[in-house]
């Protein structure tokens, strides 16, 4: 038997305890992690991930939109890289599997690759700010040319604080637009991520492959009313936004649930101006997002929604101004990829389902550079983006055995 | 006509140069006024005071809660002194009329007062935070001995914040809490505030007297759910911290309107954690503050509004926590100093109103301490706490004319 015939099987403990060094820098004493993208301690982990590629005698590659590499890189450079990855950062006060779990998982599987195809040019990479602390997914739209000026300009946070940021990290804004890869440089592109939903615990899955990501689209409704004395101001002569921002809140929840069921949308935040005890509040504005899979689908959820919150303003005697802040657009993953993760899956006796990913992933921007690939594993109970975030390392096992068969099957293409 | 026997007018002219002039520190540029207590804009208006003070040669005091008069100092120390004043502080993106013309006003009316009665000690103070920016009404109540260790230790922003913010005026914990004046230095404290309502306006009085302040009772209700993705997690399975404290808001609104409307309640900030687009609200905290005459009352509402927040937490599988923060009470104005400041009215044939005050005022701290009494002048449409807040300024010399004969009349009685 050749070993093209036979499965691979990553190595368990080398794996794990990769895996669990990479968890050590902002870890929270809850048990979750807390490196949102160019902190202090992300840029840790960054530095400690350099340590492990160095150890493991493969070779550092970082770009100017600060993604890091390991690499492996045959003296014959007539092939182009296969290439996997995901991203050390993490929201704030996120769990310790999002994006960690997918960089120990291309480490180990390019690792295990090596020894078998030694010819092949393989690299596991770290993704700059897949969740957006600043701009979302960041590195790999960078590294697939998506990324403008105008993204940069209008980073989440406070612009100031991002620029700081950015030169923390020894990056800027000019590198980071000119960090685009070369499309025929690269052969696929596959990505392990926990699934943060409950979809394959409920239906005891192994593996969920994905199809395509859901669009995301981003609002900042504000509520206009008028800032006024708490004390001295009769009940009926207010204008209070908070009042239209609630009831708008609960109305988003009721729209979806009632008139959109396959669609998702949330109130995450709200600011009040000016935001204390004894004012009334003169302005309130709801971060909202939703997501679903079909752009004309969010196209009438835009619309209902903008309807529901004209109608909150009017029911409080308020203004709102009803602002699309930021979409990033459904994208479908490469079918010979999905083909070739579901006969990894297959020869591993593992199951597993197709399934669409509700939240936003590096896979997606790559999708656009060169074939792409995406596998889910089950989450316990669902967490996501909290320190109860969880999946059993059995199942971590068994989702990096795909990804390294399916990259076995790619690589043994480019032999 | 023996002067005891006509009315006193203040000096118009003076009177609106020295307003004007105090309103200086901190303008905004649509008109109102920022300077929250010990802030750069405030402490500012504190020097330009003491340059007023030494320029009209009155002496300026000075005590450990940072409150600063300007004194008028017979050489005969026997009298107690008779006290005029308000504050210079104000709300974040407050008004130029809230203290400010209190202020103005003290300062007028002792310089008119000294005119006439020279061997009588008198006093315009200005009290330190009365607008709570960290703790409400600091400088009167600690003037009147009812500040706590405790209050301090607890301000309303971060304690450090707070810490070099006293550091920054040149004031300690210790020093604030040994402020309190003796009781038998005091005659009497009198104080002038625009209404920040439209009771005045809307029945064309001239000047409303206090008959006492609303008790004012702060809480903190904080619901509990689960931080989870925003993108993978059913509508179904979430427990969005939003959706409780949006139905809390609004059901306070009810709840006021349909079973207390002799009272009123405001959630002027919701915070939200984590509080981003892409993150279910694991916790939001709602700022709530309630007010009433009466402190029965406020009791019976406190206990609806906790029966709201554990009906709001119950309807989206949250827990909740109903935390009593900080209460001032209701207190009474002074039976005679009301009638003078009644009759001061008349004698100037204007028309007067007795009134609750429906905000707190540094009158409150004083009248445990000495004979007190408040009156307003009209708010034009009641903004308060706004950059709108506006008086026209014929009811301003009105009021100050009613405080004038008023402390005349009380100065007599020290003859």
């Amino acid at each position: 038997m050749t070993i093209s015939e036979s499965t691979l099987r990553v190595n368990d403990a080398r794996f794990r305890e990769d895996y669990e060094r990479l968890t050590l820098d902002g870890a929270t004493p809850d048990g979750g992690l807390n490196r949102p993208a160019l902190s202090e301690a992300h840029l840790a982990a960054r530095e400690t991930f350099r340590g492990m590629i160095r150890q493991r005698g493969l070779t550092i590659r970082e770009d100017d939109a600060g993604n890091l590499s390991a690499c492996h890189s045959p003296s014959s450079k007539t092939k182009p890289v296969l290439l996997l990855g995901s991203h050390l950062d993490s929201v704030a006060n996120g769990g310790r599997f999002d994006g960690t779990l997918g960089i120990a998982t291309a480490f180990e599987v390019i690792q295990v690759l090596r020894e078998h195809y030694p010819d092949i040019p393989l690299e596991a990479i770290d993704f700059t700010d897949e969740e957006g602390t600043w701009v979302s997914l960041l590195g790999s739209r960078a590294a697939s040319g998506q990324l403008t000026q105008k993204d940069l300009d209008h980073p989440r946070g406070d612009p100031e604080a991002f620029q700081r940021a950015l030169e923390g990290a020894g990056l800027t804004s000019k590198g980071i637009l000119s960090a685009a890869r070369n499309s025929k440089d690269l052969h696929a592109y596959l990505e392990l991520h926990i699934e943060q939903g409950t979809r394959l615990e409920k239906s005891q899955t192994d593996i969920g492959i994905v199809t395509g990501m859901v669009g995301i689209h981003m609002y900042l409704v504000t509520f206009g009313g008028q800032a006024n004395h708490a004390g001295t101001t009769p009940m009926n002569e207010r204008h209070d936004a908070a009042l239209g921002a609630s009831k708008f809140c609960l109305m988003v929840q009721e729209t979806i649930t009632k008139q959109f069921p396959d669609c998702v949308a949330t109130v995450g935040r709200m600011n009040f101006s000016p935001g204390a005890f004894n004012i009334v509040a003169g302005q309130v504005t709801a971060f909202m997002e939703l997501r679903t899979e079909d752009s004309g689908r969010a196209k009438q959820l835009q619309q209902a929604l903008h309807k529901v919150a004209k109608h909150s303003a009017k029911e409080f005697d308020l203004n709102v101004n009803f602002q699309h802040l930021e979409s990033v657009i459904e994208r479908k993953m490469d079918p010979s990829i999905i083909e070739a993760l579901e006969s990894g899956a297959l020869a591993l006796g593992l199951t597993s389902r197709r399934l669409p990913s509700l939240a936003g992933h590096d896979a997606q921007s790559m999708a656009l550079l060169c074939p792409s690939g995406l596998i889910f594993v089950p989450s316990v109970g669902g967490f996501s983006h909290s320190s109860r975030e969880y999946t059993h390392w059995n199942d971590c096992v068994k989702g990096a055995n795909v990804l390294l068969n399916a990259a076995k099957q790619l690589a043994a293409s480019l032999k």
